[in-house]
C-alpha cells in the first residue's frame, strides 16, 4: 500500500530562495546548480533516501528568507519504498543541508493534503529594537531602530481581529497575479479570518519583541505588512485608529509598509 | 587627551576563528587573508575609522565558536582621533561584518583595562533536546538527543556554588599551556568562584533549556566542561552527588565530556 505522509518541515530560510521549486523543475532534481529552495532540498533529500523523485505538497509558500518551525508538506510514498515512517526523519536529515531539517513524520489518510486540509496557521515576526545593530541574532530579526510603545501596537492590532477583507495587507502584485498567492485555489478571495494577534517581550534580552498572529490563512506578504503597520503604530507615527481606517480602505497604499521576510517565522499549521 | 575607551560588543562566533588574533599579526591588519577574529574584525573596523591602528583588550578570550552578546574590550584612543564617543558604535557598525557589533561605547577612566579590571562575567549555555537535528537554532544550540531532567542538573550543580578548585573542570591543555589561559597572569591558579547556576527552559520552544553561569572568573573551557558535565546527570547517566566527587578529585578526566563551543555564548561581563 502506498502511504500518505504528513511530514513537519524546520528550516532557516536566510539561504533559500523561499519554498517553491521554480516552474519546470522536476521533483528530486534540485542537484548544485538550481535555484536553491526549501521544497528542492526536501525532494532531493527524499529522492535520495528512496531513489524515486516525489513531488511535495507545501501548507505555506513562505518567501524568500522567512523561516519555518512547523511547515507541514504532504506526498505519497509509493509501495516499494520501504523505510519505517519513523525512520524517515532521520534518514532524510543525514540527506539535507543543516539550514533545513525534517521534525516529525506521520502516516495519515490517502487524501490528506498539507495546503488544502490546513484550518489555521500561526506566524511570528521578530523584531529587535535598539540603535545599534544585532548581530547574533540579525538573522530572524527584524532591526527596528525605533523605540516601540508596544501597548499602542496592542490596542492598533484589535481592529484586524476577526474575519475581513485584507486587501489593504496584500501585496498588490499578488491580487493580480493569482499564482504568487499563497492560498492557490482561493488566489483572489480577500477575505481572511484572523485570530489572536499576541505580542512578547523578552524579559532575557531586553527590546527583543515578538508578535504572534494566528488566522484561518493569510495573503501574500500579509502578516509582514501587519507588522511594518503596527511598527508604524508603536514607533508614533501612526495612531492606533488608523490601522481600523487602513483595514477599511481596501486599498493596499492606505497601510503601512512591508516588513522584511527574515524577522518571519512559520510556527505550526492548523489542521 | 586620549581616550579610553570600554566597547561592548556582540558576535556570532559561527565564522570567527575564536577572539584572539594570532600571534605576531600587528593592530588593524586583518585582511581578507588573515584568519578570522573577532579582534582582527574589530581592529580592522577601528582602523578604517580613525586611520590608525589600535589594539584592543577583551575581556574574555573566547573560543572559536563561541558567540557573545557582552562582550567587553577596552583600548586608547589617540588625541588626534576627533569622533565623539558615542558615534563611535555607528562608525564602527558601518566597517565591519554583519556578525560583529558594536553596542555600546562609553569613556572610562585611562586606567581601565577590560579584562583585569572584571570582577565577573555571566555565561550562557544554550541546548535544545530533540531526537531531530534544530535548523533555525543550529549555530547557537548544543543539540542533546537525550531526555534531561532538569530538577537533576539544578541539584548536581549545588556542589559548584562557591570558591573551589576546579582544576576537574578546566582544559588540561590549558593548564600546563598558560598562553590558553583566558585569565592571563593568574594562568596557573585554579581556584575560582561560582555565584550561582540557573537553568531556563523555553516555555515557547519546548526541549530549548538555558544554564546560565555567574563567576568570578572561568578557567578554559570550565563553562563548557560544566554543561558536559550536568548534561551527563540530566540524561542519567551519572548521579548528582557525582558532580561533588568530580570537583573534589581535581583531575579533568573525574568530570564528563566537554559540550561544543557553539552553545556558549559570554552574556555580560562585571565591573
Amino acid at each position: 500500500m502506498p502511504r500518505r505522509i504528513k511530514l513537519t518541515i524546520e528550516y532557516d530560510g536566510t539561504d533559500f530562495k523561499g519554498w517553491q521549486v521554480q516552474s519546470g523543475e522536476r521533483a528530486g532534481e534540485s542537484g548544485d546548480d538550481a535555484v536553491r529552495t526549501v521544497q528542492g532540498a526536501v525532494e532531493w533529500g527524499l529522492r535520495r533516501v528512496t531513489g524515486q523523485p516525489i513531488r511535495i505538497a507545501g501548507a505555506s509558500r513562505t518567501d524568500a528568507g522567512v523561516h519555518a518551525l512547523g511547515q507541514v508538506a504532504s506526498f505519497l510514498l509509493p509501495d516499494e519504498i520501504l523505510i519505517p515512517t519513523d525512520e524517515l526523519c532521520m534518514a532524510l536529515n543525514s540527506n539535507m543541508d543543516k539550514d533545513v531539517a525534517a521534525v516529525s513524520a506521520e502516516e495519515v489518510g490517502l487524501d490528506f493534503h498539507a495546503q488544502r486540509d490546513s484550518t489555521g496557521k500561526i506566524y511570528a515576526y521578530a523584531m529587535y529594537t535598539r540603535r545599534e545593530r544585532p548581530a547574533v541574532i540579525r538573522r530572524n530579526h527584524w532591526h527596528v531602530r525605533f523605540k516601540l510603545d508596544v501597548e499602542l501596537m496592542r490596542i492598533g492590532a484589535r481592529a484586524l481581529i476577526g474575519e475581513h477583507d485584507f486587501t489593504s495587507f496584500a501585496s498588490r502584485l499578488a491580487l493580480t497575479q493569482s499564482i504568487r498567492e499563497e492560498e492557490g485555489k482561493d488566489a483572489l478571495k480577500t477575505v481572511r479570518e484572523i485570530r489572536r494577534i499576541e505580542f512578547s517581550e523578552d524579559a532575557e534580552m531586553p527590546g527583543r519583541l515578538v508578535m504572534r498572529i494566528e488566522g484561518s490563512g493569510f495573503l501574500y506578504q500579509m502578516v509582514r505588512t501587519i507588522a511594518g503597520t503596527l511598527v508604524d503604530v508603536g514607533r508614533g507615527f501612526r495612531t492606533p485608529e488608523w490601522v481600523g481606517e487602513a483595514l477599511e480602505a481596501n486599498d493596499r497604499r492606505a497601510a503601512g509598509p512591508t516588513a522584511p521576510p527574515h524577522g518571519l517565522c512559520l510556527e505550526r499549521v492548523l489542521y
